[in-house]
């Protein structure tokens, strides 16, 4: 279909065009009428006498030809007369909301419902770019450091990695479960290609109803062998960050700033084994205050509140080569060394049936390197760097515990 | 971890140097030794005194550091001499079957069970390279082309797609199911976004064995507005192909031949509603002897063998506007422009209810561009690509009727 975007106007001045896109918006005045045309560009201003844009809805498809024509008053500078206008579908039927105004004037569960409409606000699908850009960035980031990206089983024999809150399914037959991190299938693939990265679904049956969870969220992984330490793996954390942050706006100092767990809770006069909230929101105006960095590591995390293939600190008996980084005084990436013996893997499993751990085992039976990695979920971070309320407004399409469509 | 790769020894002849990866072979021989290490580059010879080597099993991962000495005889011609050995691991164990041999000497399900440590010969890792360079050209082309990436829900509420071969699953005690493709979702998107794709897990649940069927496989999908008819969402697969297949020798026409169906028909002497594998193939050999190209388009299949959403042929009653490209006389890219009018849905979906489609119908009556697209699955393309027999060998860990691990 021969067109140009909306944007691409200016460089037409004068001449005849055709735009393609949707009914944004008409205002009828007694002898003029506009008519505006939103495409995946942009907004585009049509100047045409009133009656010709009758039959032309909000929303309504339509191929509109004419002259480009300078007026300072149009967006752009460019808007189009003398128009042709023909409708590609049938008069859209109104949406329950005016997707031209600046704001949508609708409840969140509304909009949720409507949402193959309510995404075409330009607010929202502003954000939704956004979130297809830091995607980009975080694999632009880890391609340029010699990552593979790799695609994991998303149904799985057991729920051997937190136990709790998973979807069972019925796999011809016997029981399966959908998978909540590709954790244990990132870390074999350190095996074969020692630095491998995951942009996939992972599923939580989160039987809680709060602005921060989900029931399928999109999890970025990554996992490196040959590290000495956790420290390697916060100078990834550090790349991915700045190129999801990159044309943001937001500034991610050479060395994102570090405090031990343990040291921060000497801060916060505080003695507990994790970090509530209200700590994460106090150590990130600390942070600010003392770095000038809206980024923080917290590091060393207890060893009783980190998963069973957390790597101990050495000489200090309790704590672990861990970490988080808090962004904005919130937690949005986990990461950190892991075991990497097989004898202390068996150690870590004491007492519990390790035939669910078999295949995982397998690849430390035959040798892996020591290695770290970390976790980062897209939704919240979108929802941290866009100041969204509820992490439903950093999804297309959310899952949760009582909504499964559309 | 301060090391170089196996492929930088030759810039650092004369100098001492500091290799890690894992003991791939080690032979032993009366008065020297050899251990070929590999890392995620390739391989690297280091030389030594038999004794030195004896604790050391292949797979143990180690630190050698010695002195980059030119052999013309060594991979890469200069290997390291002197060396210093340290393990990073306790001393591996060996695995079922010897990685270093040019072919792996173990039946399909013994590797399988073995993946972890299997996927690390090479030739089985830089097949799964070549699979993440294909997803990789994929999104190259469709970004090039001003796609948006999108992630769409794994959980959906009906089965309304395809109707059979769904897992269901328990969610939150009511029955949802996994999806089976992105396509109502990708469809929707065009409304926002107009060029969408996204790369992710689809799962069917597949009573038959076969060697082409998988449980969950990883679909390449996009979707475009404002076409004319099929042959735009056709150029765009040129496209796409072209950028998975670079670097890999098969030469991609500037324009890919196509057939109508009918004629192909004509041509196989046949008169059936679909194409048999044995059609595929012959059309696939007489697209080599007919215009030299290993890719053929196949169009305007009949409407009876195509979903409901699938765009008729205008002015031939029983067509649609549909295709598929066979590779190598097999199908890789099915797609074709949909409808898009409200009505025409309505239309199609008669005699059915329509409350599950609720949402997907909303996206049309509310003003949906003509648009098609197209899906690409990754296993099967590699498959093609790289003559392997069996989807399970281009699958990292595949899940079929009996196999749900590792």
């Amino acid at each position: 279909m021969n067109r140009i975007l909306s944007t691409q106007l200016p460089e037409h001045a004068g001449q005849t065009v055709t735009l393609a896109g949707w009914v944004h918006r008409r205002r009828l005045l007694k002898s003029v009428g506009f008519l505006v045309l939103r495409d995946r560009a942009g907004l585009a201003q049509v100047v045409a006498a009133p009656p010709a844009l009758a039959a032309f809805p909000e929303e309504t498809v339509v191929l509109v030809t004419g002259v480009a024509t300078v007026n300072p008053a149009a967006p752009g500078g460019v808007e189009v007369a003398g128009p042709t206008i023909v409708a590609l579908t049938d008069p859209a039927q109104p949406p329950p909301f005016d997707l031209y105004r600046p704001e949508l004037a609708a409840a969140l569960p509304t909009l949720l419902d409507h949402a193959p409409v309510a995404l075409r606000h330009p607010r929202l699908s502003a954000l939704h770019r956004l979130s297809a850009r830091a995607v980009a960035g975080f694999r632009q980031a880890l391609d340029a450091l010699d990552f593979i990206e790799i695609h994991t089983p998303k149904l799985v024999a057991s729920a051997t990695e937190s136990g709790a809150n998973v979807f069972g399914i019925d796999y011809f037959g016997r029981p399966a479960y959908l998978a909540q991190s590709p954790q244990f299938y990132k870390q074999m693939m350190v095996g074969v290609f020692e630095r491998v990265y995951e942009v996939g679904p992972v599923f939580r049956a989160e039987p809680h109803d709060t602005v921060r969870h989900l029931a399928q969220y999109t999890s970025l992984d990554a996992e490196l062998g040959f590290i000495t330490d956790h420290r390697e793996v916060m100078a990834v954390v550090r790349s991915v960050v700045a190129g999801m942050l990159d044309g943001t706006g937001v500034e991610v100092p050479a060395e994102i700033p570090a405090i031990h767990f343990a040291d921060a809770m000497d801060l916060l006069g505080a003695d507990e084994p994790d970090l509530a909230p209200a700590h994460e929101r106090w150590l990130g105006e600390w942070a600010v205050r003392e770095y000038g960095s809206e980024l923080l590591f917290v590091t060393g995390y207890p060893m009783v509140k980190r998963p069973f293939y957390t790597h101990p600190e050495p000489g200090r008996p309790g704590y672990s080569n861990s970490f988080d980084l808090l962004f904005r005084g919130m937690e949005i990436v986990t990461g950190g060394q892991r075991l990497h013996r097989y004898g202390d893997y068996v150690s870590a499993l004491h007492g519990q049936d390790l035939a669910p751990y078999e295949a995982y085992l397998q690849a430390f039976r035959h040798g892996m390197p020591p290695h770290g990695g970390f976790a980062l979920g897209r939704e919240r971070f979108v929802a941290r760097l866009t100041g969204a309320a509820n992490v439903r407004q950093t999804t297309l399409f959310p899952r949760d515990l009582h909504r499964l469509s559309p």
